[in-house]
């Protein structure tokens, strides 16, 4: 099974917007043995859409379209897929209903040119999974004696990403009679650098590779640390899954320690399940990363079963004044343990982390952009780390958030051993 | 002029590496008038990239590749553009000085596998610019009559971007003899629907259709609200931005006050701009967006000069301990107000937003998910609102953040005046 990505929009041609959405669903494809071979950017225009998903039709057997589904003028996939199919627009009674529906329940009026998102190519059918207004598209169709999938997704990504993982992959898969069962599981690490995980991984990708049933690829995920990724081939689930728990406690035993997390579990939610797991509260107190830790926290559901809350301590008078840090220099061990201590007591927590420093992009009281403090608290006693950055303002605040939140959950990591 | 991208390598179709190659490009191109209308990936397969790029040729009159010019066995652009051309490879040996120079002055020795980025298509030449160790390629040719030109670039960024703005650029300029000057701007807005936006502006678009000089596109930009973009045309940097500056104030006087900013000016550089012209200091109280507010505060550069810090009241006794605010239901109008309250006197600012509710998944104290409490404090006197959201923890947070923010920036604009 083949499958191409056509990513519609104008703006993503002027660089107004990256197109992301090609890559993760490239990703989501690969994940589950489907080829993408092409994946073309195309701007709002009937013609060359036209001629872009002609194309992607001769090479591949299906196309999946995002973006252009929208209820202005210049969103025209709708029309383009119906050209291709060489067939009209018809208006799905059932979608204007469920439009109207979406837009009752938020207690808006629809406008009317959002009935032009009911109209589909007739033949094709409107994605059942529907996340937002825009409903997505569906069609089969005979081409040259051969069957043609056409889908069509919104270009707001978390819309695309619900009707491809919903709909689409399940579909894709289901029609390609997929037997041999492909599963990934991919292993998070922090602390270390590709090259130096690639020299300590090499033999044992040389013997897999040898072996032939399963693969390792490094995925750098920028400020998320990097990613082993482990795909496993074979008959079964059961099959596929043994391999990965082999492989998987195999790896763990050459790069060990810096694995965080699995999967999706990233470093914020692995240190709130090791708060729970231990009955602990958290707190923080923050400077240089102003709210960004707790932010990432409080993102994760069910997070308040173990945060409490925290201080964002900018002005240097916020950290005495509410986190009773002493007078003194506000980028220093003393001030940043002094915040950590500050949130345990100030909150009413077990355990806190607190950051102070320099996030540029100019020096701060002499002291150069790039340089931080950060502090952990467990059971009232303090540690306290300095970290050094030539990085961007954005990045120092990343990996002080990663970086602090890693020192933390070694230290839950070794207090329930 | 027509110029295509073509983006060369496995990884960007796999996902493991977003292409953002394209789009910058993109927009160089589009700046100097030159149109991009196709941008395409393809994977490091020599039969697909030959195809990709004499497609790309077929309708258009120049092709840029990125990517696939470094030393490694699966780096072929250079075979691709060479079999494309119908020509051989051969060694270029001031290449060869050039790249044994660069090892050099580094004080490494070269690689022999270097010696490949040394070999050049019969007729084309290396790009004079070279940043990196990998030479870039310049291809002028004849097909069915037309003169074709090639370009080929290093995917690393930086590399690629010194051979555009150095070299490509400029000759594609002077190849098509380019006067024209484009320019766009952005008004971003806050507050309203794709649909109604569109419906607002149908006749001044009809009316600039006529004309012929200036467009109007909408950019949905999810969570950051919805831009409408102007782009001018014309002979001179002074004619255009004269054009952009008289349909700016056409589209404000017809969309007016939700537009909260131009270009990249997003919503929490604009309250921190119009705080730092009041001489105001601000403070946030943030229960269900975590920290976001305070995170989005302190992402902008010089945001110290009004920020002085935040309190994230997750459990619910850190309201009363910390801000002061009455025993009582959590989620609530004197909740939220007491909170931007107690954001003002606790932390010492002038201005605060506050906000409480339920991001969900589950309702909590029998109050449904997306239920949210806003509060703005300006001159000790609170306002808050209700807001209701039927979507995800994340986005509810998001729209919070930008719903709340755009409250105070309306106060503030309303205070200035």
């Amino acid at each position: 099974m083949r499958c191409e990505v056509v990513a519609v929009g104008s703006e993503l041609l002027l660089g107004q917007i990256n197109d992301t959405n090609s890559s993760w669903i490239g990703q989501e494809l690969a994940a589950v043995g489907i080829d993408s071979h092409y994946q073309t950017k195309v701007g709002d225009n009937l013609d060359r859409m036209v001629e872009v998903i002609e194309i992607a039709l001769e090479r591949s057997d299906a196309v999946i379209c995002t973006g252009g589904l929208g209820p202005t003028q210049d969103d025209i996939t709708r029309e383009a897929i119906a050209k291709v199919m060489g067939v009209e627009l018809v208006t799905d009674e059932a979608l204007v209903e469920k439009i109207r529906h979406m837009f009752g329940s938020r207690g808006r009026d629809m406008p009317e040119s959002n009935l032009l998102q009911a109209r589909v190519p007739a033949g094709a059918s409107a994605i059942p999974v529907q996340p937002g207004t825009a409903p997505g598209l569906a069609a089969e169709f005979e081409r040259n004696g051969e069957t043609k999938l056409i889908y069509a997704v919104p270009g707001v990504p978390w819309e695309m990403q619900e009707m491809m993982t919903g709909f689409i992959v399940p579909d894709l898969m289901a029609r390609s009679g997929a037997s041999a069962v492909i599963r990934s599981r991919v292993l998070r690490t922090w602390g270390t650098q590709e090259a130096a995980l690639g020299e300590q991984l090499a033999e044992e990708i040389e013997r897999l590779d040898a072996e032939g049933s399963v693969t390792i690829a490094f995925l750098a995920s920028g400020m998320e640390g990097l990613k082993v990724r482990l795909t496993a081939k074979g008959t079964d689930e059961a099959e596929v899954e043994a391999l990965l728990d082999a492989e998987d406690a195999r790896v763990r035993e050459i790069i060990g320690p810096i694995v965080f997390g699995v999967d999706d579990e990233n470093m914020e939610a692995v240190v709130l399940r090791l708060c729970k797991e231990q009955g602990l509260t958290l707190a923080t107190a923050e400077s240089i990363t102003g709210g960004l830790i707790a932010q990432r926290l409080t993102a994760v559901p069910g997070s308040s079963a173990a945060f409490r809350g925290g201080v964002i301590s900018y002005a240097t008078d916020v950290k005495t004044a509410v986190l009773g840090a002493p007078e003194g220099p506000s980028v220093s061990e003393e001030m940043v343990e002094a915040m950590a201590l500050g949130a345990c007591a100030t909150l009413g927590a077990d355990v806190a982390v607190a950051t102070t420093g320099v996030a540029g992009p100019d020096a701060w009281e002499g002291i150069p952009p790039g340089t931080v403090w950060v502090a952990t608290c467990v059971d009232g006693e303090v540690e306290s780390h300095m970290l050094r950055f030539r990085t961007d303002r954005d990045r120092s605040r990343q990996y002080t958030t990663i970086t602090v939140l890693n020192f933390l959950r070694k230290r839950l990591v070794a207090r329930a051993d």
